[in-house]
């Protein structure tokens, strides 16, 4: 019984020079991860020949499995194809399948005029399995060498998944004979990283060396997890559901969720377990709570709407805010984001409301105002939180941490209500 | 003259289980370019002795600087900092400058009693350079090898790019003779990457063998970037701009911007030049394209806000859209955005407008409206432009492209309107 490891090599310069972020990779390591699979590396290289071929050795020397995403384009930058064709030895063929799907493609779907360019994407290197690939024109191609089998994928998101979920992931219980990688993670708040640490010393050191510990800090919020490989399922998430019942119960004070999930998605369900609504009036964060709400699946079940008030004119229209207390104790107060609160919770009819107001910089610093002062306020019917927070970062970071903390003030007030 | 060569790694199980995104190596990737660093290559490696060692011995063999984030905590999975101590033939001893900075912490603005493990943060190997961190307790360490710096950072990104502007990129000029490395990138929108190659064909063969042409294609528009390094700036950029210029003439009639800017930049600057205002009406992006027109800073002059209805009885409440329209033609209509538009241009009192409605997925179609239709309308006082677009992706794609094309029909209408 052994572990069975893959590696992920990205290739493409915009990698290298910062212009874009890495997506792919994180999704290919949970998929695999669930597929049993460990991870064992992940590579970025640009697109250079010999660095390309020199990931590919050193991949191919160490793993059992490789993937492979980008630089499959149809321009002069995407050099991936010929290159393996090169590095396994073949020559390139043009797939007739391939080329059917790509005609059709620019026919039906795209409905302009095929050039040879287009066509070309039909060629692969003759000794690679084609992967069809149904959402684009450059197709997956899968190789072998010294036991271990070689993927090439696109680098855009959706067909790399399509060719993952259609000719990867459903062929690895044929190609290998792969453990169980089983994670269970929790989310913490109100706790640092060392002193949560403390807390759990002696669970940490009784955890059987099959079972790692992980510790995820992230600004306040700590996600810990627990990982645990094995070659027998039952036996495995027996002990793995045992020591995590464990660590619950050793943080429960301090416990969000005991599941994966963001903050937006564990007050997203309990409204929708309780079949309750919220809406927000939001200033300093701009929408980015009502898109948090709203960007999973099914939030249209709790989540009626919100009035985004950035300029001071539309609280006092929209949200009846007196001119008087924007003029006094101004919009980053208890006394505005306590009126927000209460007129979007009145004109959206919802059971729940919260309302924000802040400085995210890096301008609108007062004298008695700093940058990262934020007003929150969390209210239901008959109850209404409203807290100030001061955060020391910059402006996304202040954005995405008023965000985080407004969501977890309403996730306090609503189990507290029931 | 040789060109320096960086390499980043980042440790962490996390980034292997695809558990977070990384967000660091691109961060890093654009300050070392401007900085004249090419970037080499990525790596992500786990907590794990072994990987991490390989990884350290390819980088320092390939590159003349080594980036190294993660795994610097005060936990038991943080290994970094007793490895490189080895690794680098160290002991570890405490250093007196770190432990106040650390008790500061504690005392000011935790406020809470530190504990021996987070004494032991200011532990550090006696043969690497300490580079303090303001922003936390896990210093940065600065090693030597063979003539390659290597750099251990926290992966905690504000500590980490702290670290990065006061200790490692004022001081490139004087570890490295570098030379310049430039780029001009511009975006296109409604033409896709091949018919983009062959307008630019001759121009791409003529290029001269030290600047480089990328195409970075992403749902419906391209970017194109031209990349060049060289150890004179002047003759580098005069070169670099006269080319770019050329290849703007090639793409006129596609182009959105001239600039490394996304979408919601460029309309943002043509609204603040303009002194213009915009307002957001949004269904299906329940608040999205308001996070994007407000996420800059300096958005307060032209974004006044947003009415988010994501439910129909808002959409009748707070836009006036009749009853009588949502029965009939539906929430996801030219009728239904078309006065959405009207409205929240009215309420808000804004030059411009956009307003959207569709069906994002996965659950929502009916017998008539598939997942992906999307109504989008933009309005200034005297004109209406109202479009409908069909997308075929998930969730989160078809959220980000109704965005992104509202924006730029938006963006069309300004530039239209003056």
């Amino acid at each position: 019984m052994k572990k069975i490891y893959a590696s992920i090599i990205t290739i493409g310069d915009e990698l290298l020079i910062g212009q874009v972020i890495d997506t792919n990779s994180s999704w290919i390591a949970q998929a695999l991860n669930q597929a049993g699979i460990l991870v064992k590396n992940r590579v970025a290289v640009g697109d250079n020949r010999e660095d390309i071929w020199q990931a590919l050795d050193d991949a191919i020397s160490k793993t059992d499995l490789v993937l492979i995403t980008g630089g499959l384009g149809p321009t002069a930058d995407d050099i991936t194809k010929p290159l393996l064709c090169d590095y396994f030895g073949g020559k390139m063929v043009m797939d007739q399948a391939t080329l059917d799907h790509v005609t059709l493609i620019f026919e039906r779907i795209l409905k302009r005029p095929m050039i040879e360019r287009n066509r070309l994407q039909a060629q692969v290197p003759d000794v690679c399995t084609v992967l069809k690939n149904e959402k684009g024109t450059a197709p997956g191609m899968l190789f072998t060498k010294q036991d271990t089998k070689i993927i090439a994928m696109p680098g855009v998101p959706h067909e790399m998944k399509w060719i993952m979920r259609n000719h990867v992931l459903p062929n690895i219980p044929h190609w290998y004979q792969t453990g169980f990688i089983e994670h269970r993670t929790l989310l913490t708040a109100g706790i640092g990283e060392s002193f949560l640490a403390e807390k759990i010393k002696d669970f940490e050191l009784a955890l059987p060396p099959h079972i790692k510990l992980a510790y995820l800090p992230n600004y306040g919020m700590v996600r810990l997890r627990l990982s645990a490989w094995g070659m027998a399922l039952e036996p495995l998430n027996e002990t793995l559901d045992n020591l995590f019942n464990q660590l619950k119960n050793n943080v429960l004070d301090y416990l969000v969720t005991d599941k994966d999930d963001p903050m937006e998605v564990v007050v997203g369900q309990l409204l929708t377990n309780r079949q309750q609504t919220v809406a927000t009036a939001e200033s300093c964060t701009g929408g980015y709570i009502a898109h948090l709400l709203s960007k999973h699946a099914g939030s249209s079940v709790f989540f009626k709407g919100s009035i985004i008030a950035y300029a001071n004119i539309i609280k006092e229209q929209l949200l009846n805010v007196p001119h008087e207390t924007l003029m006094t104790v101004g919009a980053v107060s208890q006394d505005t984001v306590t009126q927000m609160v209460q007129a979007v919770l009145t004109t959206m009819n919802t059971d729940y409301a919260i309302a924000v107001s802040g400085i995210m910089g890096p301008g609108g610093a007062t004298d008695e105002k700093a940058v990262g002062l934020v007003w929150i306020a969390v209210a239901s019917k008959d109850r209404c939180i409203v807290k100030d927070f001061q955060f020391r970062f910059d402006r996304d970071r202040n954005i995405e941490l008023t965000a985080i903390n407004a969501l977890n003030l309403l996730r306090g007030l609503i189990v507290d209500n029931s």
